[in-house]
């Protein structure tokens, strides 16, 4: 462990690492395509040949969990087990192999007087990484920056400083070997609070903090930020079924997005469903989730139909519950469907049962979701569901990257004009 | 004139907007291009039905700025006269026209298990502005954020506050004959600055607030918003010329880039000499610029080479003339001319003189600005010239949009998911 540093000790430190970091952000983008490859890839090489320093500081970091108190739960998180060091190993390597989503030529045309523009992608430039306690996001993180050629600042969970340091320690390693630019990536080595405040108001040095853990921490980075954040805040995820579904989808989709895995961000957590089925299908589908051990929490109507069912509150409409625990409206049509949606959803992911065309495009145009569903269950939003690769995160926020953030979100673009002398009249 | 009102009370007031205009952002959601365009001709229509209106109102406008003894500069960008009218309203038919940007399939792929996947443009949703003095901004930036089906707010200067409550009342009066969703339009009536406090603190209802006005006013707003700002700080440009430049084009690009209109972002600040040509050729330019009266601030290099210029200080490269002078520095190649544009520079638009194929490539790659220019002055950062029609402005932020924000850059997009029942394994 470091001396205890004063506040002012650690602002010094990490604004030399925010410094750092924009001057290293200059050099990536002097790399191609192999190059980054091969660093990367020699920084995979270099995590398998440490492997038992990683495991070493890992046990040291979960002892101290332990006798800290950490809940299980917290602990196993920050377990760094043979299983997954392989397949944060393997991560790295699977990212080297994704294609290179810097340099790519977005649009491009030509004026009358000859100039020529081209609408290229490039790196964003420096990225925060704030955390939690898994390991693993370590790696996972620095490799899509690096490959999207950003420097990266990672700040992790303090519970996990030593396993952190130990992973970022090996990658560095083994990316100098290959040409890695100095300070390309950088670990904030200090356990006080006082440096995410730094990190997160360097807008001189740093262009987009990424936080990822609960919604307490995405708010309190949100709120004190002057960088800004790509967040996501909560899944308030719904399946609408209409009057014109074919049920038997609309079973089967209805159970996968509240029950294949209850606690993760595109699970449903609303259940709306047309009132001219109501009678016949709400008592079919309560039956399914209730096998299921899924508490059901109904509006007047619902509990109408299904009497046994729990009233849900005005608050549950807006509630995450990440549980087995599925709030129920019946709707009078699609109109108050998507009203409903757009009022008291989080603008994650939404979908539709329905065969009637008209339907499908109303609630697709209208729903101000990041993603729509159309007969297909909400569980889909994912950066390999989506066939992106890894991602680093999900947004809910409306600008700059909408849902699954992978590697093309981590570039923006540049114009470069091409002329042959041209001057304004 | 309203009566005072408390604090509090406008807090209500702008909070009642911001709800009404998320409400009303749904609704644009389901207007097609015909009848966006129809509204928008509409509006131009009622404009000029209403001119004479508008007029008296600006005059009333004007007679209080002069008596309040603001600057001749401040009461010119106030007058609304018979010319500026006419291309105000001119410029909203042409909005009409230009290609609707909402609905653009930016991307679509199907994967193995039959889903179909399409990246959609869509509007932002409630576009907050707040603007200076000019009141023809009231409708480019209203016409520009509708056609993109944005709901808009709109906060102008307050010694303009009777001429933009007139444009808005005409826009409004032609806008709801053709279909306009209530509240799609707003103007902040109160000249309070709570009421800008409010605007850019209400994240619920505001997507994106876009300043436009000078870099105090849009520091003050980025640093107290907690909406997401696009700012435009600085156009610190440079113009580059290499030793293996045209120098008649290098002579031809730097007069352009500096004098043709001195006063405006796109302008160049700062001339970068390769040191190999510099004995010869900054003579040439210096005298060149002389005549057509342009202060230069030199490096000790120039100086020594160009005795008569002034000495240029370390704050003189950060610095945003907007005015005929310029600084003069000579770098020992094209490495020290990129170092020089990313660390002084403001990100906006940079340009190289040169006939060296690598050095294109390299200054292209590694000039980490908006807009990147290759023998050709960087007089042409705007909407107009890059051939997005009409621009609201210019973005020197990395993320979401750089460089001329035109139509495109008024949405955001989200993903259509389409299925036959499909659910997660």
């Amino acid at each position: 462990m470091k001396n205890l540093k004063t506040t002012q000790d650690i602002a010094r430190q990490v604004t030399e690492i925010g410094r750092r970091a924009r001057s290293a952000s200059h050099e990536l983008m002097g790399l191609g395509p192999e190059q980054k490859n091969k660093i990367l890839n020699f920084m995979a090489d270099s995590l398998e040949k440490l492997r038992e320093q990683i495991r070493a500081e890992n046990l040291i970091d979960l002892e101290e969990a332990k006798e800290k108190g950490l809940t299980d739960a917290m602990v196993d998180r920050l377990d760094l087990n043979e299983e997954r060091l392989n397949s944060m190993i393997q991560g790295v390597r699977d990212i080297a192999a994704l294609p290179d989503p810097v340099g790519r030529v977005l649009k491009s045309w030509k004026k009358e007087n000859g100039l020529e523009f081209n609408k290229t992608s490039v790196p964003i430039g420096v990225i925060g990484m704030i955390y939690e306690s898994r390991p693993n996001v370590t790696a996972d993180a620095a490799a899509l920056c690096l490959k999207a050629s950003n420097a990266i600042i990672l700040r992790g969970g303090s519970e996990a400083l030593r396993s952190n340091r130990a992973i970022a320690d090996a990658m560095l390693e083994g990316g100098r070997e290959a040409g890695l630019p100095a300070y390309a990536l950088q670990l904030i080595p200090v356990r006080s609070r006082d440096a995410v405040t730094n990190l997160i108001t360097m807008d001189q040095y740093v262009d987009l903090i990424i936080p990822r853990g609960g919604e307490g921490l995405i708010r309190a980075v949100a709120e004190n930020a002057t960088v800004p954040v790509l967040k996501h805040y909560k899944g308030v995820c719904h399946v609408f079924v209409d009057r014109n579904a074919d049920l038997s989808k609309a079973l089967e989709i209805t159970i996968n997005a509240k029950c294949q895995r209850p606690g993760v961000c595109n699970a449903a957590e609303t259940l709306l469903v047309d009132q001219s089925i109501a009678n016949d299908w709400l008592p079919v589908v309560a039956g399914a989730l209730r096998e299921r051990h899924v508490e059901l929490r109904g509006c007047d109507k619902s509990t109408g139909i299904v009497p046994d069912m729990n009233r849900a509150t005005e608050e549950d409409w807006y509630t995450e519950y990440l549980d087995l625990i599925l709030s129920v409206k019946i709707v009078d049509g699609i109109e108050e469907a998507v009203d409903h949606i757009n009022r008291y959803g989080s603008g994650h992911s939404d979908a539709v049962v329905t065969e009637d065309p008209e339907h499908q495009d109303y609630f697709g145009k209208r729903v101000d979701s990041a993603a729509v569903y159309i007969n297909a269950s909400t569980r889909f939003t994912d950066g390999a569901e989506f066939g992106m690769g890894a991602e680093i995160g999900i947004s809910t926020d409306r600008l700059h990257a909408r849902g699954p953030v992978a590697l093309e979100e981590l570039t923006t673009y540049k114009y470069v004009v091409t002329g042959q002398g041209q001057i304004k009249e």
